[in-house]
């Protein structure tokens, strides 16, 4: 619907005003009538047309009609199809007669100048600005929305802007968003050419009027993304004013709007192709490094290795940050979640990560943060279909305490920004049951080439204790655990099996994880056949939380279709471990080759494995977000 | 889809577990097979129903195939369909096959004992509370839609709960929202007999188990409303947790979520018959009173006149407070806006409107306040249909400086509130033009037996110009206005016509008013028929902001046909004010009565009028906001 706009005319004078280009004026006939008015005829000149609502029909001028009653539904509507060459160039007279009269008893003239004002944008969704029909002041989801969209400007484009403050402390999030400056050198213009117009104090900018067609065009940057107080949408509004007599304020006579939303974060799951490996080189993990890079290097995949002065140590790159991405039409790049934890590696994602298009956020969370806030614990699972309703970029996991009394959860500040993003419904699972409490210790997703796409691998006990009183039944029951590993006991599958305590444990701990199941199943639209038990057990801690028993193997690093799986030190069968011949007989007949890797004493001691120890960066989605409907 | 519950199965030992009814078991037929089954058979006491689902179908047992194979797509599940009289009164019996062997190779046991656990709430919105196959854990909007509903309890119940502070302040916000403890008279219970067991820092409640059938009933009490950080949506779990084996952590093994919506607070148009009329009783407006309490009496409606102790000589009641409410399937009442203008009137609605069931809510302001504040900028549309979206409550308007730059502006965490609560979508218009910056200096709503059920008023210079005009050519020039009123200078209509300056003031008014009319005419979805123009002039104070030249006459009191108008003090034409004439013959054919009230020196002369100076509580929807789709 054109937007139409209500003039007033006179007969004692005759009347200016603007026709905005694509809008309608909506004449006040009656306003303006002498008093012993009864009729009226219309005319304008070629470039106006003219319309007569009259008993609800609408009649182009000019029309065999020549006068019109003054009845209180008629209405004239005008319209102006080119922009007009001089001001005033245009006019339409309004005859008014009385009832018997041939001769009109009062005149009204409308001088009219057309005027063309567009506020524009990609809300085609294109990757370039056009002019459109659709309601720019709307913004709509799915295949057929509309809507342009923005980019968090979060990557740090001059890489000698400073990272530090003159106190010599990093600068908490130095990225391009923070100050008014826009500099891209992808444009390659100097930046001296943007001016900051509008934005923190700056609510309103004039655009100087112009005698002759112009184009203004503006540059907009996205400072914050979707959050529990941000609905991600953003309005600018262009709007002309008239100051028709001096000393009196301006009056807006048209208005366009036009709306973007904020590109959500989105994460990448383990089924799209690895882009790059992250691993940290710490004191005593050389074989770890060289046994990931070479997994990496078999998927051909590059790898960095973050140094001992950037991780200070700390070998939980999984943790410290997550992956994802943010996409518009025109543009895409990767962004890093910082997680809270903040230890070690707490300055290496601005550091080191944050550059030219490779984008960087992070919450900050007025609480003390736990174990539950690592990354570990936020994986995203593939695209799934749940009863209809379609999650093309899959479903964030976290892992919570949800639904025992207390414990602990990952802060508020994060949950909230993931859901606000939208396009990856947060679903929290049970994991405080462990002693890390990632949800990276019992589950992780593997490509397949046939149901939909994905496995998910689940750490299964029961699986376990089946292999191994399979085994037990075949004579094996002398086979020992953690050969080769010097100081560790070695364990008989029959030790095993006797341990009360530990079946007990196990029997809990399988629960634990069938209540995920059910979930997951459940928030996922999963199947029994989706899902894939991998033998695993657990043991108590001094508070009865759970820690792996033998390295825990679906804390995998999944590149492709190439696994880099904990190695478990299984019983030696016929010379084989049993858990990994277990293991290669479930994933290999999925295409995927499985590479086991001794993280032992460099990880396993420390509570993690081969996942908490290493990051990808993922490709994109091929899916575009705005074409889901959340 | 009924929760599903994975149950692993062990032929060494039985198994027992619980069954929720309304719930499935999903047995893992395949993690306790022995290494060489190939089959199994499955049995079950006449308490429990058994299926298998083997190739997709799912055949109810007993069958004619009494082995199945022990394929990977193959599932077992067993619901119950009563509640167990003793622990593990229900069992089922799965038999192990080999190959060739008619001999069981192993067997597995489970008991089972089928409790009920079940969260309910009036999810079907009858008033009472239900056991509902409708999915509690969503909460879905229109007539067809389910959830459960939640009243803020700002109300006091208590009329002798503290008003006053320690130091003698009077609280801010009294209501009984802001305690732990609940308390109605209309339950007509003790109130020790309510116990605070979640809310605050309780986030968890246990109850105890018992032996026999037990209802535990939970009153659960609305904190605050939507705004711009809380959805509205509130959820509560009950988990039952099994704690299988001493010195181990408690297992989740069923959850049940309801989730309620905070009924949002609803404003009520002119258009709503009038329940009660408040009024300030201040030092020189004792005929004010007097002429609205005549009107209200007319309307048959009760007025509450605020003495002077209360108001403090703060006579704007329109601009302190809206009078709106809360309503869910249980229980409607009124609960009072606040405005943070904070004058004379600032404690009234805590001391005096604030009560059992009379609700009172407000909003913090951090920013300083204008005059944009006052809720005679805070206006409601009766229900309309734009472009057939319905709008069956109406729709806010608010006032505000908007198109134009810079300016006043209602505060944002009011603009939140209003907009959070989303039955009403607010619609900012453009009043900043005004000295005061009211909306309801020009616009009302009456309403109408045709139609849409009302029309739109709207103040009009141009209206007011030909109709002067019309009376001067009529030979009335030289009538003039304001007769009666002592020391005020009387203009004749001559003089009105031939001052240029208030032409062009009135021109710039007009086109102050026009853009609201396109406004109003596209976001209420009205048509020219559906507005009325009401003659009136304005003035331009020293800023050039507009003021009422003389009583704004759509600045009225609306009860019911009862309309109390201010008394214009137009021209006398034969004996008549041609102001109030002309509104009769516009406002009449409705079936509406107009009573024009003198309220030129008790308050329009301080800017404002009778809409200012009075404020309507009414009969809310008999539309239930539950049954809209925002």
């Amino acid at each position: 619907m054109a937007q139409q706009r209500r003039i007033q005319l006179c007969t004692q004078r005759p009347t200016s005003t603007v026709c905005v280009l694509g809008t309608e004026l909506s004449l006040d006939i009656q306003g303006s009538a002498p008093k012993d008015a009864t009729a009226f005829h219309v005319q304008g000149t070629p470039g106006v047309k003219v319309y007569v609502v009259h008993e609800t029909q609408s009649v182009k001028l000019p029309s065999s009609v020549t006068r019109w009653p003054l009845a209180t539904g008629t209405e004239v509507l005008l319209t102006m199809e080119a922009i007009s060459k001089d001001v005033g160039d245009e006019k339409v007279r309004i005859s008014y007669f009385g009832e018997a009269s041939g001769v009109p008893v009062g005149r009204a003239m409308l001088y009219l100048t057309c005027v063309e004002v567009s506020l524009d944008a990609d809300t085609g969704r294109s990757g370039s600005v056009s002019k459109t029909l659709v309601d720019k002041a709307t913004w709509t989801w799915g295949p057929d929305g509309h809507g342009a969209i923005l980019l968090v400007n979060c990557d740090r484009d001059d890489p000698k802007s400073r990272l530090m403050s003159d106190s010599g402390e990093p600068q908490s999030q130095p990225t391009d968003n923070r100050d008014t400056v826009v500099c891209s050198y992808e444009d390659s213009i100097a930046l001296e050419e943007y001016k900051h117009v509008l934005g923190g104090e700056k609510l309103a900018y004039a655009v100087k009027p112009s005698q002759h067609q112009e184009e203004s065009i503006f540059y907009v940057e996205g400072l914050a993304f979707p959050d529990v107080s941000f609905s991600g949408l953003v309005a600018f509004h262009v709007t002309l004013l008239e100051s028709p007599e001096k000393g009196l304020l301006e009056t807006p006579i048209f208005t366009d709007t036009v709306v973007f939303r904020m590109a959500p974060w989105i994460m990448t799951p383990n089924t799209l192709a690895p882009l790059e490996v992250f691993v940290c080189s710490v004191k005593d993990n050389e074989d770890f490094v060289a046994a990931v890079s070479a997994l990496a290097e078999e998927a051909k995949c590059p790898v960095t290795i973050c140094p001992l002065p950037e991780n200070r140590n700390d070998r939980w790159i999984q943790d410290e940050v997550e992956f994802g991405y943010v996409q518009a039409p025109h543009k895409m790049f990767p962004v890093v979640l910082d997680s809270p934890r903040d230890r070690g590696l707490k300055d290496f994602p601005v550091r080191s990560i944050l550059g030219p298009d490779f984008g960087y956020v992070a919450q900050e969370t007025p609480e003390k943060t736990s174990s539950l806030d690592s990354f570990g614990n936020l994986e995203v699972s593939p695209p799934v279909t749940v009863r209809s309703k379609e999650y093309p970029l899959g479903r964030i996991l976290i892992g919570s305490s949800f639904p025992r009394f207390g414990g602990r959860r990952m802060a508020k500040a994060v949950r909230n920004f993931l859901a606000a993003q939208r396009v990856q419904a947060p679903v929290e699972l049970f994991s405080d049951w462990l002693q890390v409490g990632h949800v990276d210790e019992f589950l992780s997703f593997i490509p397949a080439p046939d149901r939909k796409g994905f496995r998910l691998l689940l750490a299964s006990p029961s699986a376990c204790y089946q292999l191994l009183r399979e085994k037990q039944e075949m004579g094996y029951g002398e086979a020992t655990m953690f050969q080769g590993l010097h100081g560790v006991p070695k364990p008989s599958i029959n030790e095993i099996l006797g341990n009360e305590a530990l079946r007990k444990f196990n029997a809990y701990a399988q629960s634990c994880i069938s209540w995920n199941r059910d979930i997951l199943k459940q928030e996922l639209g999963l199947a029994e056949q989706d899902i894939i038990d991998i033998p695993q057990l657990f043991q108590a801690d001094d508070q009865a939380r759970a820690i792996a028993y033998f390295p825990d193997m679906v804390n995998m690093l999944v590149l492709g279709r190439h696994l880099g799986i904990p190695k478990p030190f299984g019983p030696l069968v016929d010379g084989q471990c049993c858990l990994e011949e277990r293991v290669r007989a479930l994933l290999q007949p999925l295409g995927l080759s499985c590479t086991f890797i001794n993280d032992y004493f460099s990880y396993h001691k420390f509570a993690g494995e081969v996942h908490c120890g290493t990051n990808v960066r993922r490709k994109p989605f091929a899916f575009k977000w705005w074409r889901m409907v959340p």
